[in-house]
């Protein structure tokens, strides 16, 4: 389906000031990177306490209104984790409670001549909203679906669903509303100063390259209590191609600039 | 060398409410999380904003007065990252800015009989602190070796070192004096209600495991202007051993539960 790719609007707590050839505003890169960060980092104040909160949960992009949106199109993004009576309460305003949504991936390590050019690649996004916990049971079961298939993908219909009523009471979702949002992405060789790049000597004695990180999804470990015959081909399959995917993003990125063509025009 | 277990003091913004039996206090602990994790998530609040900034930062646990300090003692946090002119400007106060330092890491995938009780292994901490940027020539050099060592280790002896004038009047780093803070670690199988446990049909149909998933330091590539002869000793036994450890760890906790004692009583 071809579209047109939409951008976040740049406010002051979303624009990038630095490197900003590696921003990008574009919904589908950042979205993505929201989706293939398996914990997401939830930040919100709270009365009383000069620090923000900070939680770890896991969270997915997507539209109870629309579910075969598309990842570049507007979204919301629905969370699980422990959500406290504290929490709950603060997102009871019309509004909903302002969160600061960030997630990060390590894609390699790049050693310069120089320690003041050594750093990543990454991919990161941040995206601001408000959260409000979801009430319409309709919503909830959807965002349950989308949320446990992140995990592995179709483990929804692979595990014992629908919910019981119980299990509908106990787990709590929260809506974030997108307000805008972020992303950076740092790929390629790594790169140094001028002063250093014309020193034999230096670039003799020091090893410069980039050292590609993935994550791997290793060799299921069955549980005690399993009765199942075997290992679901979806999770088997999935593995295979993510392990695949992971190892091959971070090796390319370690040789080469992916950067959007944006790029070249600051350079 | 033998020392008591310090523990950070419980607080109303860092006492873990929920799973409570997965809750660490201890500074070795929590340290070494932040230690172990690549990137790390820093949050603190903006005038004029409802939304905390959150910005992905390197950093370490170390101490400038005592450079062989234990990680179990009491340390600073040193971070590197994009320091704005408006986050300088922010930690301009007599105690400094109040920030969440936030690190996680996934360790496996929880996959149970119902969707309910899925979720990932994991290893997080939260440090709470004030940060103010280090000033002292001296301190920052200590705080940038040990924030470059970190993304591998010696790299900075095996770097073009000690760093130009230019480099160390460009670069900025933070010190975070910590005021304190939490951990939380779930290993283990994964754990069902008894209802499902009970359920031969759920059982025989429904798979279940963990799966283990790690990070792996992947092969160097070189970089094209490299003229040194061969990667570093430091960097391919480093990688190695990282490896090792990473799997050996994510299959271990995929297995048996390596919780604290403590787990026992609350059980």
């Amino acid at each position: 389906m071809p579209r047109q790719d939409l951008e976040y609007p740049k406010e002051t707590h979303n624009t990038v000031k630095r490197y900003n050839h590696l921003a990008e505003y574009s919904l589908r890169t950042i979205h993505s990177i929201i989706n293939s960060t398996p914990l997401l980092h939830v930040s919100f104040n709270t009365p009383n306490s000069p620090y923000p909160a900070t939680i770890p949960m896991i969270g997915q992009m997507g539209s109870f209104d629309r579910p075969s949106a598309d990842l570049g199109d507007v979204l919301d993004l629905y969370i699980h984790g422990y959500i406290s009576a504290r929490l709950t309460n603060l997102t009871r305003t019309a509004e909903g409670l302002p969160v600061t949504v960030s997630a990060s991936t390590v894609d390699g390590l790049l050693l310069s001549l120089t320690p003041f050019s050594h750093g990543y690649n990454f991919r990161s996004a941040v995206l601001f909203g408000h959260a409000a916990v979801v009430t319409d049971p309709a919503e909830k079961l959807y965002a349950m679906e989308l949320i446990t298939n992140k995990v592995v993908p179709n483990r929804w219909n692979e595990s014992r669903s629908p919910p019981t009523a119980g299990e509908m009471a106990a787990t709590a979702v929260m809506r974030v509303k997108i307000d805008t949002g972020s992303a950076k992405v740092r790929t390629g060789p790594p790169s140094d100063d001028k002063g250093d790049m014309e020193s034999e000597e230096v670039r003799e004695k020091v090893w410069v390259g980039t050292v590609p990180v993935y994550t791997v999804v290793g060799e299921p470990k069955v549980a005690e209590y399993n009765l199942a015959k075997e290992v679901p081909k979806t999770l088997v399959e999935w593995r295979k191609e993510a392990n695949q995917d992971a190892k091959g993003y971070a090796e390319l990125a370690a040789v080469k600039s992916l950067a959007p063509k944006k790029k070249k025009e600051d350079e």
